[in-house]
């Protein structure tokens, strides 16, 4: 089936290369033999995760979002270093996020944010056991931590009252996950 | 709160300027005055929808995407044209991906899909009442229909084997407000 679909990349041009962002324009060859473009934003990927801090609480985080012109309540998420691995990035993130390192780490899934046009994949874990243990903070990067109850998560979720993708797939699918247990 | 996070946009160079995308490179002042820069793509927004054959039925739409480098099942969607109203770009997407007018459309959310560097925000809704109608397809858009069962999304989320994260924010939060009808 999925032949049926491919595209050919038959050029590939870079026309931004930034400090977290590289812009390719891709000419393509559809099925059927016509040629289209096809804007590509490459990205190194990342990693989100849930971190619970007990049975009944969620621990969130605040931060100010350019591209969206205000700050948005997310789960902890953070960039992938080039070849690092998404559990050790995962780790990581939640020790410099909001001071805590999780003793166990459950891959939730792995989905593509806006596959129309970025190549970001995220890797997301449910996050457990969690002990205090804080690493310092990249520089330009300004949160505040927000716990949550799973009440007042299922309230936000239902009311649409979450403004980021990520966090809306990764708490619906860790409720799903966690009712299963 | 939120004060305590703004970041001020003290300079903005359009970098590329595209078909569907803009790349913006903002100079920012963070809180605290130090100044760091920000990659931000700007996109014009997009609707997508979970569309009710009937009440265990979902349509879903499987499209190759360049920036994944494979298919992907999705729920259909699309690209807002400048100055559209959502609910009008769901009922057009939908005659044109799926061949069916919804009678009836409710919001579920909006949400921003990569908040970290892209200002897209996407508006989803619950499609009811499906009467079939067809509008021609976008010349480059090639796309396989694909009727599952809920049993068989549940599955396929449970197992994260979606690879979008719309498909499964919106499938998983549909499931849940389904069940409270």
């Amino acid at each position: 089936m999925t032949d049926a679909l491919r595209e050919e990349v038959i050029a590939s041009d870079v026309v931004f290369s930034g400090r977290l962002l590289t812009l390719r324009v891709d000419q393509v060859r559809l099925p059927d033999g016509h040629l289209s473009t096809r804007e590509v934003v490459v990205h190194p990927g990342a990693v989100a995760m849930v971190p619970l801090l007990d049975a009944e609480h969620v621990v969130l985080v605040r931060q100010w979002r350019t591209a969206a012109g205000r700050a948005l309540l997310e789960i902890p998420a953070g960039t992938l270093s080039p070849g690092e691995d998404p559990a050790a990035c995962a780790q990581r993130e939640l020790m410099e996020e909001i001071g805590y390192r999780p003793r166990r780490l459950t891959p939730l899934f792995a989905t593509f944010l806006a596959p129309g046009y970025s190549s970001e994949k995220l890797h997301v874990f449910l996050a457990e056991d969690l002990v205090p243990e804080r690493l310092a903070h990249d520089d330009d990067e300004r949160l505040e931590v927000v716990v949550l109850s799973w009440s007042e998560i299922d309230d936000l979720l239902v009311r649409g009252e979450f403004s980021d993708s990520k966090t809306f797939s990764a708490l619906l699918l860790a409720q799903k996950v966690l009712q299963h247990r």
